[in-house]
């Protein structure tokens, strides 16, 4: 590719799984050059896209470095990446049954936060029409996850292994839309205090925090 | 266990995220008890369940010839099966980048699949209200996952690596409950064709045919 970097991460300006991998990314040193696709005009499923990744959806990576070696789904990213780059573990379980309750908690977060936090935006922004029943059923199922979370939380500092892993960054997106979109007036220091201290933590590091700076300049521009 | 067995299995009569680890546990060849829980009852999020999975959701697994390890996400434990009892890959890729491949179709059962067609079971048969553009929502959803499923098997007999896979595995269920129950006068072969002989090669399969068997048998009691 022109643009000399390791990987093209093709994702969106908004959408919350495409910061994930750009997450991991950043938090593993490496390069890559991010192609952010216009949902308006249909890019996501038309050429180049659509022939990388048949669902039409975001994220995309190729790994130029690895044969120009196509994955999507977010969260096979995040353990792809983890096999490949991140040999000490540094962010990923080491233990070989930790790696299959990273696998558990990845699971979740892809089944049981992503499509019902999105489902809570799609019937609170983009529905034809008013379904309040809808929007409130949305909105019990983030706080049960958020339930689900701090329950765990409640007795370890992180989900998996003792250390911060793939699987605690990938609740990082969908949990700040949550909270902070999602639902109205909601305290989370108060109801969901361990998940407040965790999130907290993790919107901390430097390479979160380095992400976050670039979502938001381009939110600006 | 007193049951002997070398994995008990919690799970549920009718739901199709269970019934995925049956049919990889009768592939495999393996033991296991099934303990069905009652979700009129809420024993789900009762003990002894809710202590060994904090999401109250099916299916978890104990495995009793592995220190009684605890797995829950019925994906999860599909790939733990894999790398721990299929050690010849008859049922799983082999090649390192088709690892990463199976689990990304993994990912899109779990995010993509599962979830919608769950949201259209919901709002046809549980919503407390009407709300037919949901209904609408999720069964154009349901298509639309078939499609993309349809384009890949255009041009390939499975998902994965030349055979049949977890990765294929993982639809059986979802798919039969959404073609045959979720949409209306669907004629899968006409809309569909590569996913109908897909479909029917794996419900073919005598490992498939005999769990079926015990679910028809359960429906009957």
């Amino acid at each position: 590719m022109s643009h000399g970097k390791q990987f093209t991460l093709y994702t969106h300006k908004g959408g919350p799984n495409g910061w994930k991998v750009a997450f991991f990314l950043s938090e593993l040193g490496l390069t890559y050059e991010s192609i952010y696709l216009d949902f308006d005009k249909k890019e996501q499923k038309s050429s180049p896209h659509i022939d990388l990744n048949p669902n039409g959806r975001i994220p995309t990576i190729i790994d130029h470095k690895n044969g120009d070696f196509v994955l999507w789904e977010s969260n096979a990213i995040l353990t792809y990446l983890a096999d490949k780059y991140d040999p000490e573990h540094k962010f990923s379980a080491s233990a070989e049954e930790d790696k299959y309750k990273q696998l558990q908690w990845l699971f979740f977060q892809s089944s049981g936060q992503g499509p019902y936090f999105g489902q809570a935006a799609w019937f609170t922004w983009y529905h034809p029409e008013k379904v309040p029943s809808a929007v409130e059923r949305y909105q019990n199922e983030i706080k049960r996850v958020l339930g689900v979370l701090d329950g765990q939380l409640a007795t370890r500092e992180w989900l998996v292994g003792g250390k911060y892993s793939i699987a605690d960054l990938s609740f990082i997106s969908w949990t700040n839309v949550g909270v902070n979109a999602l639902l109205q007036d909601y305290d989370l220091s108060k109801e969901n205090p361990h998940v407040d201290a965790w999130l907290k933590k993790m919107l901390a590091r430097p390479a979160i925090q380095k992400v976050y700076a670039e979502k938001d300049a381009l939110a600006k521009q």
